[in-house]
């Protein structure tokens, strides 16, 4: 969508270790924002962006305007079930679908592709990678570890809005993790416990929280008040201020956002195709 | 679906004539039947299909198993909006789900082509050109006039359905189009009258009318008690015993079904595309 940050172009950059020719979108898609949502402000600066996307190696930046992808009369819709019902589909009806329809479109346009994609959106990857196997769309659908500030937050153009001070709240995401990190790492299993733990660092900011879950990292189905599996992602939405921000790790398979605890992984390339298909 | 008729095979010959590979798609696909219609006793032959196939000059059958369609876990459906609502929209809720949803498959997979389909699903190919523009697909949607039997019943595999009896109340549905028709061609444009006149001859029969109506053959938009355009869609669908059938036609474009007050145009190949879309 634009507003690029370094998540984007480290995505920028990995396509281009794997592909000749590398093409952004940039598109502010209208039909994945709910109608009190952050479309009319959201961060737009596409010449700031063909400067950036063109120095990380991009071939071309497709920007197209809504009238173009959506065509006087459109009324077509891609959806998907169940894995967007859970997280962040229960607070952003018709976000899903709005994200599933503009992929379709791009996907058929472009044609056999690597799609890159970060995974800070993990739910998007998720329901990205069903609409291309379900579709057989000849696209091989790539996830990017999350790339983060020096202080763990996840980058984010929506991270713009952030007065400092709720700049300085928003630390409590990341620490939200690293807090069931450091249970996980110790033998904890315990869904209840380990989303406790995560929520009381939301808490301590007063965080407006949407949604603080431990759910299968597959099928994203929360895992309620039993126990976790070996790998179990812990997700997150919250508002800081007016600003939703969201953010997850993969418990069992990630190192924590500041890499405290994992002897510093942090920022490591991804060794080959992610594991979270 | 296969049961492949005359309707079919004059679509493969068609075909033939505007491409120099022409496949044959036969699926009967699950998720365009709803949980009370006949998915499990839909006629299937696919053993003759493949011989009439080959015979009107289908370069080849493309014939899967719907778990070769719906993958494991499959749950992306393609959907279209507003075309989809009226007409056999109210009375099969999901079946142009279904229908999109098979076709956005099937066209993925087809890569650039020329598509064609009949008529007489006519609100059928309004969603399939509709889908086909929205996301793009490289294919270019053609529609073939009704092919019917020599007293003007549409051809249908369902017509196998009918007992005798039943097969002699069927023509209820062309004489409807026709009685339509001539008033049409006597400058009748009261959207009641046309529909009541299209009633009763079903009525005479006693089938159980799902719907006759009269709609804007762009948006299948129906016209209610107005004055009907220069071109009006007439539909209808209903029940001559379990046998759900149904019929249409574009009054001011199309000759009637028997051709008697168009001085035989029944069973001209047509021109060039269709102006349905």
């Amino acid at each position: 969508m634009g507003a690029l940050h370094e998540g984007h172009l480290a995505l920028v950059r990995e396509a281009k270790r794997r592909a000749s020719f590398v093409v952004v979108t940039i598109f502010v898609n209208p039909t994945q924002f709910g109608p009190s949502e952050d479309l009319a402000h959201y961060p737009r600066d596409l010449a700031s962006d063909l400067v950036k996307a063109s120095a990380a190696g991009a071939s071309a930046v497709f920007a197209p305007d809504a009238s173009e992808m959506y065509l006087d009369g459109d009324e077509t819709r891609v959806r998907v079930g169940a894995l967007a019902v859970p997280l962040c589909g229960q607070y952003r009806p018709g976000h899903f679908e709005g994200v599933a329809t503009i992929l379709a479109k791009l996907f058929v346009l472009g044609g056999d592709a690597v799609a890159l994609f970060g995974r800070k959106d993990y739910q998007q990857l998720a329901v990205v990678r069903r609409m291309v196997t379900d579709l057989f769309l000849p696209v091989e659908v790539v996830g990017h570890p999350i790339v983060r500030e020096s202080d763990g937050l996840a980058m984010s153009s929506r991270n713009a809005y952030l007065s400092p001070e709720e700049r300085s709240r928003a630390r409590a995401l990341p620490s939200g993790l690293e807090a069931a990190h450091r249970l996980f790492a110790d033998g904890e299993r315990d869904a209840d416990i380990l989303r406790s733990a995560a929520r009381a660092e939301l808490e301590k900011v007063a965080a407006s929280i949407d949604y603080v879950e431990v759910a299968d990292p597959s099928r994203l189905a929360p895992y309620g008040h039993g126990r976790v599996g070996a790998r179990a992602l812990l997700a997150m939405a919250a508002r800081v201020g007016t600003t939703r921000l969201i953010d997850n790790m993969v418990l069992g398979e990630e190192p924590p956002p500041s890499g405290v605890a994992s002897g510093g992984r942090r920022g490591e390339e991804p060794s080959g195709r992610d594991r979270a298909s």
